[in-house]
């Protein structure tokens, strides 16, 4: 590959539908409720904060801050935007402040990020993405406004150098916070229609984690479904899925998510239509496909059909979507019909990085192995596509494959062919679970999909398959809430309502006691520390 | 003292007066001439810059800069000002840039500042005035402007932080001067009205270092005469009188000079009027006096009167100028006709800071024992007072005094008792010198100050006593040009020409050899790198 390739160029079309589409932000001012200050203790994440008493709730007396001095805002709740406040020196003799202020501001999204020092940095991530700034101050007072986004609800502001002829005070700070959502939070759950019969404990916790989902998704919700406002302000075909469901369900929108349809289709990784795992805004391919994320973008593109009823970019990216299968199909193998993932797997998921086409995600869970997976999403996202197709009133398509190349095979058929191949290779009858591999690896991965594809031969073989998953001591888990709402889904597909409710309570609330103001985009309550990045500070 | 006590009210008749001299700034795009290396050499320094072959003329050619990676960039010569630059990302592979780019930028008025780090940093001054910053840059490509104003000559731009998939190219730099100063330098010495005899080399230095003196005068030059451009944007009394001096001689300004007359006028100390030593253009008092400055006050109200013709200007502020003796004859012990600064002096000094209202400064050579310049200095701003009452057709006013206290005294009767208490008490005329103090420490200062006053008996006398002063050994010499200025003068006061202009080879010539590309506030040349501050890198 010619190391300074270009990408096929933008689809201007598509690139001008996606434009046409863009939000406007509403906008937030918040004061900080309190000063506070950090005690280590025996949470997850080891913190918490504790208000300075004669700050809460009007911050009127912050103290004055020499060199070396810090405080700690605490903005409640968590927001993408802008900080701004005034810096405002008091002299300590006859001299007036004499030279600048240079000031260290750390953004926090939760307490570990104003607790603990980012050195040494050990993630592979750029450093450059640590949310912190260095301002230097020429003169006093000022209102200090810091030029750059961030995502937070702590702040903290340490005076690096001043003179010693003044201190400052940090008064009248306002976090700006900014979101294409609507200003308001939805209403809290009232457990009407469900849950009448959980106790109030209960209803609490999953009222709360609740608000912290719809927080969470708020703060994504630019003017693109960002993967995290506090690094990653790319869009990715599986997280804004997602995100977009939630907003469905929330009637928060839907011309968000056909901005981000379109951008992923105006902006394709190769000149056959193979899509971009993540793009940018600009717009720009982000240089990477996922093979899991390009099946899904059909059944993206089809909850928004239905959420919208807009049928016409339906039609339109209806193609796009179908294409993604015309490309992973061949690497589908005609002897046993499963789609071969497993070869090129591991090495290039490892370093989180394929550096080409064929980088296999599922989740970040460490020696995952993804056939199973992978074929549970591409038969998920043909069954999308079938959907669509009828929701278009449009002719089923076919589609050619490998193992019958001399004419192209109606989705239905595919599909089939592709479920014969996973219940023959992929389930082990014995056991009555999905397996991965030569090592017959059990996975959360492997049973949530199976499950979600229809492969099981009965609901009953689903849950029994989900079941025994999830209480394999040695089956591999799941790293991201990504993963894990795809096992709840699957959970509830076969009709284990319970134990999904359970498991939102268990890995959902762990993130809520650890700290959470927005879902992590990693977590593992067993590893509170644990990043797929290799270094929690770089988590978001 | 009370530590909030505040500043008497600022005189808004005096403000508008400077308000209304406020210069308008030319402004000067440049582009750097090359980009650099630092190398390890001989000079006072121990540094000096090589350009770096193919950058030199168009830096078409920058490296491409990864994490770490630094690039210096040499503007040639001096300025006050602002940079930018396009921050330009290359991608390595198929990814495009994918985070932010952090960088750290560093300000070099000469090489030390880019050749060395500034840690660990040992001065006493804010460590919030090193000449650096640090900006991260979230999306690329991107027109850096560093929002803050410096001085320079060279710019170290390093890569503090970007991902691994992309490398930066810094490109279409500029640097924009500003100066209140003429655009264009001062013509190259002629050596037509004196020194035709000198030979080339000679008139090739003097140039040099007259052209390196303008440089300075015009990068202090914006809308006050700034002390230091990169560091002390304050006037100070005794600093602005040189600085006007020189750009008088210049035809560059006198509304420059008018507005800091004003300035300082504007901002007392005291409410019985005594000046501050410097004042903030906000405006607002420095908070703190230096009774030589104070004393200087007349000097430089007589030369701008002189300079402009502005008669209005000098009656005004005449009374200022009167008010600073009426306050400093009080200290003058009437037995032996002397100011009394012996017993404050010292501590203060040396910690740069008197706390209050009676520091003497004269310059910042360690021991110097400053009756006898103090006493020279009261006694020169006596005779620029008495000069500027004959220019303004005025009477001559009186004082009161410590030994006439029932009847004002003229200011040249009150002259007459100073230069008789220096001659008794401060001359020792068997080594035909002046001294200070109980040791009878010999000093350039108390030499170039006696001289200057006109305590000497004869014009002899006085060229005897800068011989012999300039060459003991023993003598306490002086570390900033303000007081070599001094020395020169009085050196060409006594007719010492000769050994005026070849200090003037040696001192400023030396600086010229370390690389200076503006005369430095300090310069020991025996002692590179002194610095009052405690850290060579808070020189400016």
């Amino acid at each position: 590959m010619d190391p300074f390739a270009n990408f096929p160029p933008i689809n201007q079309h598509l690139a001008s539908k996606a434009a046409a589409a863009t939000p406007s932000l509403v906008e937030t001012n918040e004061s900080p409720l309190a000063l506070v200050s950090v005690e280590p203790d025996s949470s997850a994440l080891g913190w918490r904060t504790e208000p300075i008493p004669a700050t809460v709730g009007t911050v009127s007396a912050p103290p004055l801050l020499t060199e070396g001095g810090s405080v700690i805002l605490d903005f409640g709740g968590h927001r993408t935007g802008y900080l701004s406040f005034d810096l405002v020196p008091y002299k300590h003799g006859l001299e007036p402040h004499d030279a600048p202020c240079r000031l260290h501001i750390v953004f926090g999204e939760i307490v570990t990020d104003v607790a603990e020092s980012f050195e040494p940095y050990n993630a592979w991530l750029s450093k450059a993405w640590l949310p912190d700034e260095i301002m230097t101050v020429d003169f006093l007072p000022h209102r200090v406004q810091v030029p750059r986004r961030h995502a937070f609800r702590f702040v903290k502001i340490t005076v690096l150098a001043a003179s010693t002829r003044y201190g400052v005070r940090v008064e009248n700070a306002v976090a700006r916070g900014i979101s294409s959502a609507p200003a308001s939070p939805p209403p809290s759950l009232s457990f009407q229609a469900a849950g009448s019969e959980l106790s109030e404990d209960v209803k609490a916790r999953l009222r709360k984690i609740d608000e912290v989902a719809a927080r969470t998704l708020k703060n994504c919700m630019l003017t693109v479904y960002e993967d995290g406002p506090r690094r990653d302000r790319r869009l990715w075909i599986g997280d804004v899925r997602l995100q977009a469901l939630t907003a469905y369900t929330l009637k928060w929108d839907t011309e968000l998510a056909k901005r981000c349809l379109y951008l992923f289709a105006a902006c394709p990784l190769t000149e056959e239509g193979l899509l971009s795992a993540c793009v940018y805004e600009t717009p720009c391919s982000g240089g990477q496909s996922i093979v899991d994320y390009a099946h899904l973008y059909a059944a993206a593109l089809r909850d928004y059909v239905v959420a919208s009823g807009d049928i016409e970019t339906g039609k339109e990216l209806f193609p796009v979507a179908l294409k993604q299968f015309q490309i992973g199909l061949q690497r589908v193998d005609p002897a046993t019909g499963l789609y071969a993932a497993a070869e090129k797997e591991g090495d290039a998921a490892a370093e989180g990085d394929s550096g080409g086409e064929l980088w296999h995600f599922i989740d970040w869970a460490e020696g995952l192995h993804k056939t199973c997976a992978e074929q549970g999403v591409l038969i998920f996202g043909l069954r999308a596509l079938i959907d669509l197709a009828q929701t278009l009133q449009m002719q089923q398509p076919t589609v050619a494959t490998p193992w019958a190349a001399a004419e192209p095979l109606a989705l239905a058929d595919v599909v089939d062919r592709l479920v014969a191949g996973a219940r023959t290779h992929l389930y082990d009858a014995d056991r009555g679970v999905f397996i991965s591999g030569p090592d017959r690896q059990v996975s959360w991965a492997s049973n949530a999909w199976a499950v979600l594809a229809g492969v099981p031969t009965s609901k009953e073989q689903g849950a029994r398959a989900l079941r025994t998953a999830y209480d394999d001591k040695q089956a591999v888990k799941g790293t991201t809430p990504y993963l894990h709402h795809y096992l709840v889904e699957a959970l509830i597909t076969a009709g284990e309502d319970v134990r999904a409710r359970d498991h939102v309570l268990r890995y959902w609330g762990s993130m809520v006691d650890a700290g959470a103001e927005t879902f992590f985009e990693a977590w593992d309550p067993e590893r509170p520390r644990f990043s797929p990045y290799g270094d929690l500070h770089s988590n978001s």
